[in-house]
């Protein structure tokens, strides 16, 4: 962990909100008759799908680069990435006139590439594996002196993540619960933080891939695990937890719920199909959650966090016959 | 033409908007900073792909329910259409608690057929021509005593198509354009009279795919002119003008302006990439026409409408290779 030694609190949260009001949009929250007929339940679902890059990691990432020092950051950013949080860093960095260098699998799709690199940053290319990134990383740090941007175990990057809920339970009163999916755990946290200060009557859900399943197993046991070989559509999900986040969710969050990525697909057609918004795999997974647990969230209010929309449209899953 | 012998007045406009509210959603306005950018115009969309049935027929179909007497809609209602017309009859049907018999072509796409099935409308399927389609509503009509309600040229449904337009001057000022799609004419006409009673300053211009173009050919020529055999991916916009959607759009519409299939295609992957919404076909082709006109619009304040967001996404067009 970087930086802040201890997890943000209700002051911190607020004063992300405001220091990255500038550079975010306010999200719209939508519903949609036919899935709250279907499921039973009332769900709004909170677009970050419309968020700037894609996808709501450009809160986090405008946090920590807003509260790095000029001193940290005279060298210019790093990350590894090879999704929306690498989009993310790209982007506050260019506003922000800073150098940003992303580490990114030589096999990550072309319009991930052709993104970051819209964005002015320089790419480094690795190899597949976690231990690749962490080296080509560790190499680009010390080679420039560029500051260190972790997807999710950086209390900045957790604040930032945190005002989705904040803006969610601002807008709309009375939720049962919120459902954000978990990868690496740093948007499901932030919800979890900002729960328990804003409105802690809301249970918060984690939904998360069966073929990454970490985070359940995490919680289950009560000792952190990680994923092996990760197996699921869910790309914005393969990470596993770190010590910090996983404290955050013991501390936070109710329940894992688990879906197959059948059911990720189903409910991603069916946000497509009824609300005609683009969301990827991974924002997919907790209206999955919601329709395997149907008999549970009958009837409840619950909040959803879409968490990005970026997809190959050159290579979906409703058309390879696989699903 | 059927019931009304003039085309609507402002007040006719006024009073659909009333009548048909509380059936239809009020669509909102978006506008993408990227594709402003790419454009140099400042381009606002109006989301009719959010509206009920996935598009803006609903406005029309409900506006001519309203207005049929009881005795007329007594035995039902029919149409011929392979597409939202259809679905927009079959819920206003549902709706008001009407009979509805849907002429389509045997060969229309799977989720077309489930849908008209799902509002309760009775299917009857014909062969894939004009012709065929025209017998059998002949047939539906004289058998069933059913009231019929034609896509377009109908002064009812050109009104209710007028309140996109009329919605979208209330919400946006100052604008210099509106860009509609051109099928058989009901959107374009209806939008050059709200245009032309609520603010005449703004010019509207008709976007028609290269392979249906005959409203191009029929402002060109100053004679109204059918298509022959239709060649284009934009499914809604097949349809030849009528004698009534033709002389509306002689007084009301500036120019039509014709794009190529790729370049429908290309504007229909910009609007899914940067905006995240999912449109048809059909709704590109406005944005299409405002990219290859780029220098006529660089620095006007465009309304675009969206006309629609029904696509069978089993077979999208960025997949197969051909564009």
């Amino acid at each position: 962990m970087s930086h802040f030694s201890k997890p943000p609190s209700i002051y911190d949260i607020n004063a992300a909100a405001e220091r990255i009001k500038p550079y975010i949009n306010i999200t719209p929250v939508l519903s949609s008759s036919s899935i709250n007929e279907m499921t039973g339940a009332s769900i709004y679902f909170k677009c970050e799908n419309f968020q700037k890059t894609g996808a709501f990691k450009i809160r986090g990432a405008t946090n920590a680069l807003l509260l790095a020092s000029n001193e940290e950051k005279a060298n210019g950013v790093a990350t590894h990435s090879s999704g929306n949080h690498g989009q993310a860093i790209a982007l506050a960095s260019k506003l922000f006139n800073l150098k940003a260098y992303i580490v990114m699998p030589e096999n990550s799709a072309l319009p991930k590439k052709e993104a970051v690199a819209g964005y002015g940053a320089e790419i480094i290319f690795c190899g597949p594996t976690q231990q690749d990134r962490e080296n080509a990383v560790a190499k680009v740090l010390s080679e420039t002196g560029a500051h260190y941007v972790h997807p999710y175990d950086d209390y900045r990057v957790i604040t930032g993540q945190a005002t989705v809920a904040k803006e969610l339970i601002e807008e709309v009163s009375n939720l049962n619960y919120i459902l954000a999916p978990v990868g690496g755990g740093g948007l499901i946290s932030g919800t979890g933080l900002s729960v328990n200060y804003f409105m802690p009557s809301i249970k918060v859900i984690g939904a998360e891939p069966e073929g990454a399943n970490d985070a359940f197993r995490s919680l289950s046991s009560g000792a952190l695990k990680q994923n092996g070989v990760v197996n699921t559509i869910a790309d914005g999900l393969r990470a596993s937890l770190s010590e910090t986040t996983f404290s955050i969710i013991q501390n936070t969050v109710e329940d894992i719920i688990t879906v197959s990525d059948h059911e990720i697909v189903a409910a991603m057609r069916l946000v497509w199909e009824r609300m005609k918004i683009i969301i990827e795999p991974s924002s997919a997974v907790p209206l999955a959650a919601i329709i395997k647990q149907k008999e549970r969230f009958r009837g409840q209010k619950i909040g959803v966090i879409l968490t990005g929309g970026n997809v190959d449209l050159n290579a979906l899953p409703f058309t390879n016959g696989h699903f």
